[in-house]
């Protein structure tokens, strides 16, 4: 039998999925489960969207423009406008997905054996983009107490190789909740110039800020015109997550012009996708308005009933749906297997993602898991509730 | 500024996208152009296909799982089992056009500065994802008064080193239109075996053989179960290259698992396209015939046409949609992008693919081009006239 790739075999498998067969079997059991594992909301997607799919005259499904239809990115430019940021149709590609646009930035600016910087826990899949591009995470630790704020640009520093050649965050964080503040994007900005590094700004949750935050793009940065590297996606913002349409944006000429040979081996962004994508940009204020009214609702509850859980420690987001918290437990990996395989309250369990995977140092977060507020109120009620009776009676605390 | 990587800068640029400012230029200047220069079927994509998207009721749109839908791969289970394939749904995977699938299985079975063989001219895109993956492509070149067969194995063998992890195929070919036979297929399987390599058949073009010859899929040789992996897309087959629906399919587990790894990482494909894919399983093989014999037609034609111009050499195609042919020309480039500035024949003019494109052999197919046989009968015949009258007159012969 042929070897795989030593890539393919060090390729981390999803945090998230490891659990899926305890959750398959818990199911088949006959539990309810409540899942608050992934970034999958409940959301609908906007009406206006899924219309112009379904009222599309298409005969022939054609390939689209490698970077997009060219209206598609007109409109996202007005979009982009709205909150202030001047992008033009030049200036971003259509990919499929934030993860696509993920995977053609590491690939335009690192060779194999490169670093980039993250500040940790982040996004798990960085590893798996990472491992594909050969690509080496050095993790700056944040901290819990600090919600997750920007570490000190001097652990960053300290970190800095010929190698290194971006840093990359995550505004606001998945899974920390974080929304960055005006100052720390510009540290950020300072540190970038000043080591003359990428900035990959991944804000894919760019709509979701909380309590009159204000969400800081890195392509507001004037002075990082030739170093900021945007990542967006649809997924989030219009709850259209199974579109697969994102975007990446630079002003830097030189790395759109070679990523858009990136995007043509690989042809085109879906088009059906693109057609709902166009028509999303349209979707009026009060949609979002609602949206981030109820995430708060749900973030605030969440809160309130995690603080009644003695021995935890809650990083309070600002933004995105996601919280990270400590629980009084040694591992929460094993938790959350328990409560799949071993626990319920009356018939009923929930799904948690272990925070373990969204760190790349071994062993940091151990005794954290992720919890995405993606359910109704009262499911997310009723969840809290098994969170809390289950760590009273978790036997391997 | 930062520097880009390397691999970003060696990425080849699309050998047909070279030439779409000379094409715009002529289209200001009021030129009608035939485009024969790319894979963009003008056949209707099935109805069914278009209306299951029409008709979806979808109010959320979800993340599909990552190996796609299950109903799906049930039913391309099927699909497949009709031309003799044992294909289970957890042998496939549904992938981002056949383009991803590519990319997955790069990833799966080469780390950087690994090698893979490929008989040339092949889809330009290969080179593309090689140096996307740091992988070096290794070319025995085939034989325009071959019909570009297989090259003898002993040139496959002559290219083998420790690093050699593949050898890549295209059947029926793309520029080739060359079918490989039985015979071919079996020494293909042989050579993978003897010296253990994968062997990675991309089989867009399957549906698209011509004059009664049947296509040999690499999944139908018992005895490469370990080392066959086949790159499929619904792309070429119902004229749907928008969806970017491809499929990923091995019987080799260990392999399978891998490349759910970097399923996982980029979440999943796209949800509507799913929906327009499954429901084109279920097209009546009357679609087919007609399609085929559209294309025979077509073929035919353009065949018939080019013996007519003095000096050519024909690759005559038993599958696909391409015809690489020789010019009396001495380089294709200048004539591709001299019929696009300078030529026209009554406000009309040709767009074609010059074949160097299509080799890594730094030179070769220099008198070469791809003619896509896309165009209904009328224009094809225009086109070729077109064609020969350019070759008349052309002045750098
Ligand atoms: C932080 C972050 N980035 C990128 C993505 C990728 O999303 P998509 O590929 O659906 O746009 C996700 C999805 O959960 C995410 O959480
Ligand atoms: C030989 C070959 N393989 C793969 C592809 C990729 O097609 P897609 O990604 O649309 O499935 C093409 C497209 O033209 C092709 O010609």
């Amino acid at each position: 039998m042929p070897a795989l790739s030593k890539k393919g075999i060090s390729m981390p498998e999803s945090p998230i999925r490891k659990l899926v067969p305890y959750a398959d079997e818990a199911t088949k059991k006959g539990k309810k489960i409540y899942y608050l594992n992934i970034g999958q909301p409940d959301i609908e997607t906007p009406q206006k969207a899924l219309d112009a799919v379904k009222n599309n005259d298409l005969t022939i499904l054609s390939y689209s423009p490698s970077q997009g239809f060219e209206s598609y990115r007109e409109k996202l430019a007005q979009y982009y406008a709205k909150s202030g940021l001047s992008i033009n149709k030049e200036e971003m590609i259509v990919t499929t997905g934030g993860s696509e646009a993920l995977l053609f930035a590491m690939g335009c600016i690192t060779d194999p054996g490169d670093e980039v910087i993250i500040p940790e826990p982040f996004y798990a899949n960085y590893n798996g983009f990472a491992t594909a591009s050969g690509v080496k995470v050095k993790a700056v630790q944040g901290k819990i107490e600090d919600n997750f704020a920007l570490p000190p640009i001097s652990e960053f520093e300290k970190l800095i190789t010929p190698k290194t050649k971006a840093i990359l965050v995550c505004n606001p964080g998945n899974p920390t909740g974080y929304l960055y503040t005006k100052d720390e994007i510009n540290q950020l900005a300072d540190l970038a110039i000043k080591h003359d590094l990428f900035i990959l700004a991944d804000e894919v949750y760019r709509e979701f800020a909380y309590d009159g935050a204000v969400h800081h793009s890195i392509m507001s940065v004037e002075k990082l015109k030739n170093h900021a590297i945007m990542i967006d996606s649809v997924s989030k913002r219009y709850s259209m997550c199974g579109a697969r349409i994102g975007c990446l944006a630079s002003k830097n000429k030189e790395f759109m012009n070679t990523a858009m040979k990136f995007a043509q081996a690989r042809l085109s962004p879906p088009t059906f996708a693109q057609i709902a994508a166009e028509a999303a940009t349209e979707t009026p204020d009060e949609y979002f308005n609602e949206v981030i009214d109820e995430y708060v609702l749900r973030r605030n509850t969440l809160i309130e009933g995690l603080k009644e859980i003695e021995g935890t420690k809650i990083a309070v987001p600002k933004g995105a749906f996601y919280c990270t918290v400590e629980l009084p437990i040694n591992d929460a990996e094993d938790f959350a297997k328990w409560l799949l395989s071993d626990f319920d309250l009356n018939g009923e369990t929930i799904m948690v993602a272990p925070a373990g995977g969204f760190y790349s140092t071994e062993g940091a977060g151990k005794n954290q898991i992720r919890i995405a507020y993606v359910l109704n109120i009262e499911s997310l009620k009723k969840a809290i509730e098994i969170l809390k009776k289950a760590i009273e009676v978790y036997p391997n605390k």
